[in-house]
């Protein structure tokens, strides 16, 4: 069952103008989408990033791979790995931390090794989970994803959710979310307004969802002493604090004073950041996305790992459809100490790619596709227009910060800020 | 799928008196040989230890996973947990460390894991490396595995391979399987005589075989302080020294000393014992096992642990059969950062009960079988007969050092003895 081609198409998809540590989401968020055809007949899909320099990349590693067997993810993970040689960079857009070479190859192999795993199933009558030791659980629970964010873009209309830039506006946020999907855990980004302001968004959040587990992600913003403060302010009331300052000897400094795990998806973002983490006692929690962890053996990998070493898992998400969440959804199913809800950008997206019907939300959670392979197909139709609006848009790389600089010239990044 | 019954059988082979630490090989060696059945007619096969205790909880964890699809490998993991909980205890031979509580899962789930992925393979058409991520090597090599030993079992005929007692006698050793097998590196068993008489036996190997690498494994026969000694007179000629000294404590003391990497398959036999071992620096090499690692897949997530935390691999070996070679060579063939030539026992043995042809050793290594499953079918007369000659043999757990006092009553288990 060889590959015989692979088509990459970048899509972009309306996005709100939701706040964080480095600007704000551009009014389109890009991805691509990797659909790899075999000589069976069988077409496997990925989705990934579609950043300009990764695209380019994607494109080296599809030629990379044509003619290699879809079982033979060993030998294609090499192919990756010497098509990209020497290829390194950072994400441009200041949220997960610098990316190593390893790194690049583990994000830019991802989607294919997501699609011929989607093919594999295909070709067996079996689901993803299957291939990856079988699910633990029915469905999948995600968390509510809070931002601060304005009512809508400047110059556009209003979006539906309105702005929330306050401790009772996050609260009816929230209200909305956890009403519309019945998430049972509550993630809010921070980073965007003073440390002080965010704590008492909060302990809003906690006075109106008073069991509802915490978490507060303010990517970086801080320094260590701001973040240690923070973490005694919030003492009881998060399950976890995500990546308050930069790096792992500040990650490790704050470890050793807050008396919650920290979790992180900016200090550990590729195989080469474990070991140094592990011995700076540095992280408490890791936050995987199969996106740049290699896919979803490399994620169970990962999981693994932070099961070997007593980390706990957690699961990072950016913008993303239908082909993500479905990928998702089956790692997450398949990795027993996985015991924290996902985190999701899908209630913030209005349109999608995937045809509808196989992933909703109940009660928080998403049922586990049991048909085989990823369980979702493309709408043919939807993919053509979501390339229209790419090509339309304009937006070629994420730059949250760019962006905010056209409405704020005065905005500057700075990490941290406080 | 499902898992519609197993059959556990115990046989056992003729073994040579085989010198160790612990003493010496008895004349049989035993293994379980476990069949699982299911509702597809396709039956899968595993192998592994058989001694009484462990056969008792084979037989727990067989009633456990009866019922489960052959696909749901992480749910069948913890029916194992459950089924095993509370059990812990030691190998009864001493050579292969302390066993925690889920060091004994894993060495008991390990054969219904390394068998359903017999019958995945059957039913998908695939070899059982392509359900590993796909053999990056057509054939394993495989290093000749030398033992100190008398020409026979006292009272017996002297066996093929003669006696083995001082350098000339494991040089002509050596020359027999290298010529036999096309053995490209050599392990010396030691831990038997002083530490300067196998060194001298290493420095004879190192004057016949000048460009084979060699290995010492003296099984924690050693002080630190003598491993240290040791270490240095081999500076140059070993390309490991395994587990010259008992535990990670030690282990880590002579390794900031040692010029070469140590080696072990004794203070890291669990998933529990890798954070100790990277925080000591203990070791430099782990020798993997599927059979007390959990299987096929959980080796392949210590592999993964090995390469990120900057560990070489190796594989170790007991005496076993063609089952477990078949597994050894697929899990090898798929896994990238095995640069070592594995260890086999497989020239000391006799008898069989695989149908001979699949597994031959040409220049040392092993071709990867490409037929579905482990590629290996059993010989039905031949595990009737070796089933027999466990019931007829008496032996019913391995016990090198009892033995060794039946012939020598003044023989004491010492670790370290010098
Ligand atoms: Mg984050
Ligand atoms: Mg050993």
């Amino acid at each position: 069952m060889r590959i015989t081609g692979v088509d990459i198409t970048p899509v972009a998809f309306a996005d709100p103008p939701l706040l964080n540590a480095v600007g704000v989401h551009q009014p389109y968020a890009l991805r691509a989408i990797v659909q790899v055809r075999t000589d069976s007949g069988y077409t496997g899909l990925g989705e990934t990033y579609a950043d300009r320099a990764h695209l380019e990349r994607l494109r080296l590693v599809a030629d990379a791979v044509t003619g290699l067997d879809v079982f033979a993810l060993n030998a294609m993970f090499t192919a990756a790995a010497r098509a990209l040689a020497g290829q390194t960079g950072s994400d441009g857009h200041g949220l997960t931390g610098m990316i190593t070479e390893s790194g690049t190859v583990d994000r830019v192999f991802s989607p294919f090794e997501v699609a011929c795993l989607d093919i594999q199933g295909k070709a067996l009558g079996r689901p993803v989970s299957d291939l990856l030791g079988g699910a633990v659980r029915h469905a999948v629970p995600f968390s509510a994803y809070l931002f601060y964010k304005w009512d809508g873009h400047p110059g556009s209309e209003p979006d539906e959710w309105g702005a929330a830039l306050d401790p009772d506006g996050i609260v009816a946020q929230a209200r909305k979310m956890v009403d519309g999907y019945g998430f049972t855990a509550i993630k809010l980004k921070g980073g965007v307004f003073a440390p002080d302001l965010e704590v008492e968004a909060v302990r809003a959040l906690r006075e109106a969802f008073p069991e509802t587990p915490l978490r507060l992600d303010p990517n970086a913003a801080w320094t260590p002493q701001t973040s240690i403060k923070v973490a005694h302010a919030l003492d009881g009331v998060l399950e976890y604090l995500e990546d308050p300052t930069p790096d792992i000897p500040g990650m490790a400094e704050v470890a050793r004073e807050a008396p919650m795990p920290l979790a992180t998806n900016m200090c550990v973002v590729s195989f080469d950041h474990l070991k140094p983490a592990v011995l700076a006692d540095a992280v408490g929690v890791v936050l995987s996305d199969h996106h740049y962890w290699g896919g979803l053996h490399r994620s169970k990998l990962l999981s693994g790992i932070c099961d070997t070493f007593g980390m706990g898992l957690s699961m990072h998400s950016n913008s993303h459809l239908g082909i993500s969440l479905a990928a998702m959804v089956h790692l997450a199913a398949a990795t027993p100490n996985l015991t924290y809800a996902c985190d999701t950008h899908w209630p913030w997206k209005t349109e999608d790619l995937v045809e509808p019907g196989v992933l909703s939300f109940v009660d928080g959670s998403v049922a586990v596709p049991t048909t085989p392979g990823l369980g979702v197909e493309l709408d043919t139709d939807a993919l053509a227009r979501l390339h229209e609006q790419y090509l339309r848009c304009g937006i070629r790389d994420r730059d949250d910060t760019a962006y905010m600089q056209t409405i704020d010239p005065t905005y500057e990044r700075r990490k941290p800020r406080w």
